[in-house]
């Protein structure tokens, strides 16, 4: 059991605590605003059944604790910090928790807009500073991509993913920050060409939505696009792919748009909501409810799909 | 049961063949290439098993039969083309199909490189043409991609929709063509960054994949894009989104990246092999029994989630 510092109660902050407490660990929250008390019990009580259908839950786990300030006998494994998008605020935040901890604390900044860099500066120890980024909401989402400083020391990096690891966390580590990470920079990839083929009139947003939740996403979900296109080279794998449909894939890509987001396409976007008739939190508790579903299934399908042919 | 010829027994003509005699049709495949019979015959018996896992074989089917040539007295529902993407073999193909067949029998190219208006060319009676474009194989995969010329009857594309969704298949309508139609320029644009993602060197081939399988697939099995920027958008949904994070969309799709596949990065991409050490035709296997098991756990899952808070 890890003793955890979560510093900031907002809602990735509470996220962060549902995962950490609900896998077993020792978990406070630190912010100076009281109502950070109530969210972080609301999302300790949502995270719960989420986490026993994924699977993830433990049986024995304390409810993560709220607190005001750090007290002086304050010790901990990890501080998570998970304060707003504010360099100067981080700053001030950091500078006042090293007053506290132990020099050799490692500290998790999750952060996806600012470089491990620009958050470890001025710190006392900067070295133990990197940046775990979740994504929303961490007691669900199984990915949580680590990138450390240049020269930061691998035991740090190497320690904190073992421990995301033991959270049934899927650790992507990048060797070098880039801004959005992977998960979000993919994202965005997607989501790009997909507002340009609405934009231009090509197709409805509800038929872009099922060529990806019908077409793409049941594929992607036991191989990523490398994988795809490796298959697409017969038996030369992703060389063959390359030889033989390297010209074509620049092709496509110089035919790819670059829609922007201020004009009238946004009309057509904002149509988004006649697919679903929905309130947004309806169906943001649907997919709660689904998406643990989704993954679960997933599990032993992707372990058959790894193991089959290795007997061959 | 619907009479359909489909022209071309290759790849995706064997695998079209497949899911039409699957859904209960009754299917000739027209080749004068003889060895066509053999890989039909084939692709039936691989595909039937893929169809009863997906749920969507019939239970009375025949056999889809190999042609050499048309005879005199035949008479067709939908002839499916599917020769080669070599726009005067079509020409050819087309025009001695039409001295044969009604003039009021519609056309449906495969095509995905051409528009329905040059394959259209030429012909008799071009305004039966359209594009119906499958994902490979045809029996496996649920999309298909549906686009008229100009003033195409929408009764011919109506009915052709009805046709491929009664088979199970859902049918992504395009208002234009657009090289690639939905589903590979989707692919495409996220297969860019996930590129450069690795060429610049930021993180591995392995990573990346996982970043897609696993932070990505599984919400994208329930929602497209636009689904989960309507979701970040809270009570506002999609215009909300686009007034609090519409800029950083904007700054964040400026900064993906433009690889190309002609320098050394190539050398990083063909790593692929070893993430996963298994030949591509294991692989592909594993795949082809994996893919119906995914799919099939999602149709209830999905089912209730669409259901969900709708009662509310």
């Amino acid at each position: 059991m890890a003793r955890i510092l979560i510093l900031g109660g907002g809602l990735i902050g509470c996220g962060w605590a549902a995962a950490f407490a609900g896998s077993g660990h020792d978990v406070a929250v630190m912010d100076p605003d009281h109502s950070a008390a109530e969210r972080l019990s609301e999302t300790w009580h949502e995270a719960q059944p989420v986490m026993a259908a994924l699977g993830t839950l433990r049986e024995a786990t304390v409810a993560p604790r709220y607190i005001g300030d750090i007290e002086g006998s304050a010790s901990f494994d990890l501080v998570q910090e998970a304060l707003p998008e504010d360099l100067p605020l981080k700053h001030r935040a950091l500078a006042a928790l090293e007053a506290w901890i132990a020099p050799e604390t490692p500290i998790a900044s999750s952060s996806s807009g600012f470089t491990p860099e620009m958050i470890a500066q001025g710190m006392t120890h900067p070295d133990r500073l990197f940046i775990a980024h979740p994504c929303n909401p961490p007691y669900l989402m199984p990915t949580v991509e680590l990138v450390g400083q240049p020269g930061s020391p691998d035991a740090i990096l190497n320690q904190a993913e073992t421990l995301y690891a033991s959270m049934g966390k899927t650790v992507l580590r990048m060797a070098k920050p880039m801004r959005g990470h992977l998960v979000n920079r993919l994202q965005f990839a997607l989501w790009r060409e997909a507002v340009h083929l609405v934009a231009s009139g090509a197709a409805s947003m509800a038929d872009v939505e099922r060529a990806v939740s019908e077409g793409l996403a049941p594929r992607w979900c036991l191989m990523g696009p490398g994988g795809v296109f490796h298959l697409s080279g017969g038996a030369a794998g992703m060389a063959g792919y390359l030889a033989s449909l390297g010209p074509a894939t620049t092709e496509m890509w110089g035919d790819l748009g670059t829609p922007d987001l201020t004009t009238a396409h946004t009309a057509l976007i904002s149509g988004m909501g006649e697919t679903d008739p929905r309130p947004t939190k309806a169906l943001a508790q649907a997919r709660d409810l689904a998406l643990p579903q989704v993954m679960r299934a997933l599990g032993p399908i992707r372990t058959h799909y790894r193991q089959q042919g290795e007997r061959e």
